[in-house]
């Protein structure tokens, strides 16, 4: 189940607002189809929001009438500002669509066809190296694991989230191809449910036995001594090792700290934003109260209720065990850790 | 709005499943419909279970067919076991029903009549005692809380969840008498929503300032201090100061610890189990998956998904900071001082 697929020049994003109750793709003819999917979170997930983008690019990029590369570059950019703005956290959104932007900019052709075709091979580009960079993430991760490991997820960081495989859920399904027979506890992640909806469903689709749970019984369930270690993905990784993610996320690795479980964040390079030293600096969205208040419509709470609804939280770095890339483990100390693995990545 | 009503000769629950969409009542003109009731959570929260208990056992009196003391008082404790077993976790239920048989089986009356009218008189009496303990406890309580304290709680130990006024809410109610201008932070309380619907329900009606939260946002809100204390109510406070309550309790407290912010515990002594010296012995009621998975009837996870289901959990001693009692409030150590409390109550 892919959850972006280009083919016959033709961007669809799979609704994942749908799951797991029904599969239908959204066609996207116009850009703004593809922004609003990054909004309702029809698709989700860093890296995922991150290649749906620069698809999302390549077809507003089509869609510009412009008899100059000057013209066409100026309306691509104002495109990208659109793209950009729909979600402030993750920043994989913003760093694909610079990358988009770098290409075609920096590029020497003049032909605007030339330039729409270096565009899309750019987001191919960066829809496989998400993959490729998955799978690398997998095999590094899985040497975390050991046999029959208990491992306690939130939100989905699977192939959903990515372009393909996933990177908390990769590194799950790179031990299960190791033959480790791992099991997995997923929160359900209200207010949006991805872990009921999504986490589960990849599991189930792919024979990995998996428990949902409320979010609130994480604690118990550690506290019972039947999680050996947390894995989560990341929507922002500042330079110091703090940590954005899916709200609960900080909570969980509390709670994993007080228990002593290792608390492993799987995440992309493309998910560490260097020009940030720490955590209190990334935006945090917040999403609209209905989420919290009401469900398929109906509400369950009532009227004249306020709501605080953040859609990701921090967790510092004191709270993460290990960060697990693609160009291998990192530990503590994160500043000069990330500092090296990027820098590395960069040469 | 109050959760149970006597009047007429006749026992009427609010169906709190239905809240706070619709008020209904249900008319239980058999004792089963009481037991049926408690099972569904149509009537829950600890002290009520135990008040609509012991009026359920008037109504269950109320259908013996016998013509002498003794074959009344047999059929009657078999009732009083078929609503005994309704529910395993709060110790309530059994000590109004064990309050009841002990009232009835050591009268000397031997008409039939005498008896159902004492069976009423003391029904009667455990209500109207939880709504005075609730008052004298949120008394004590609100001593506890500042100017503009902001409050969070879990589930709802309020009015609802008692005969009146409420354990955790009813201190928060007393502050706010005082003229306090407090404000509540509400998880919402998943999978059964009781923060959501009944929690913010009741605030709301109070005019306290409250703010709904998904249960894994807590921990960021506590981050962020925006909490000043967190109080909860109680299922069962074993000898040694454990408390079992609804599922995230334990979570909560963790946090709580984490943050330095105090964690209270307030519930009536008959809440207290002296017979159980520690939490783990507490039997934790494990439910319906469909709770988890489903909401309205309609799933929200895949098939072939396993869950995990308990409706509470056990917070050890060392992470209440204070049990708010009828009595007083309690600080560690809490197996000396419960002792000396639950001794006190007696004499």
């Amino acid at each position: 189940m892919d959850a972006i697929i280009w083919e016959n020049n033709h961007l669809r994003l799979l609704d994942q607002t749908k799951l797991p109750g029904s599969i239908e793709y959204i066609d996207c003819d116009n850009y703004r189809i593809v922004a609003e999917a990054i909004k309702r979170l029809s698709v989700r997930g860093a890296p995922a929001i991150g290649a749906a983008a620069a698809y999302g690019l390549v077809v507003g990029a089509k869609q510009i009438e412009a008899t100059n590369r000057k013209t066409f570059l100026e309306k691509l950019e104002a495109i990208s500002g659109e793209l950009g703005a729909t979600r402030p956290t993750a920043v994989n959104l913003r760093w694909a669509l610079e990358r988009m932007m770098m290409r075609v900019s920096t590029a020497p052709e003049q032909d605007i066809n030339e330039l729409l075709g270096m565009m899309l091979e750019e987001a191919h580009s960066i829809y496989q190296e998400d993959v490729q960079s998955n799978r690398r993430m997998g095999e590094y991760g899985q040497e975390l694991l050991g046999v029959g490991a208990r491992i306690l997820t939130h939100c989905n960081a699977g192939a959903l989230a990515t372009a393909g495989y996933g990177t908390a859920l990769g590194v799950i399904r790179a031990a299960q191809e190791k033959g480790k027979q791992v099991s997995v506890f997923a929160d359900e992640t209200r207010p949006l449910l991805q872990g009921a909806r999504l986490t589960s469903w990849e599991m189930v689709q792919e024979g990995i036995p998996v428990t949902l749970i409320t979010d609130n019984m994480a604690g118990y369930l550690m506290a019972q001594k039947k999680i050996d270690c947390v894995i989560v993905g990341a929507d922002r990784i500042t330079a110091n090792g703090d940590v954005a993610n899916k709200i609960g996320t900080y909570g969980v690795a509390v709670l994993a700290k007080y228990h002593n479980i290792p608390f492993y964040v799987a995440a992309p390079l493309s998910t560490i934003d260097m020009c940030l030293s720490a955590g209190e600096e990334i935006p945090i969205e917040e999403r609209n109260p209905q989420e919290v208040t009401h469900h398929g419509g109906q509400p369950m709470a009532p009227e004249g209720v306020q709501v605080w609804n953040p859609a990701f939280d921090v967790t510092p770095n004191s709270l993460v065990t290990a960060i697990i890339t693609e160009m291998g483990v990192v530990y503590p100390a994160y500043v000069e850790n990330l500092a090296k693995i990027c820098g590395k990545n960069t040469k």
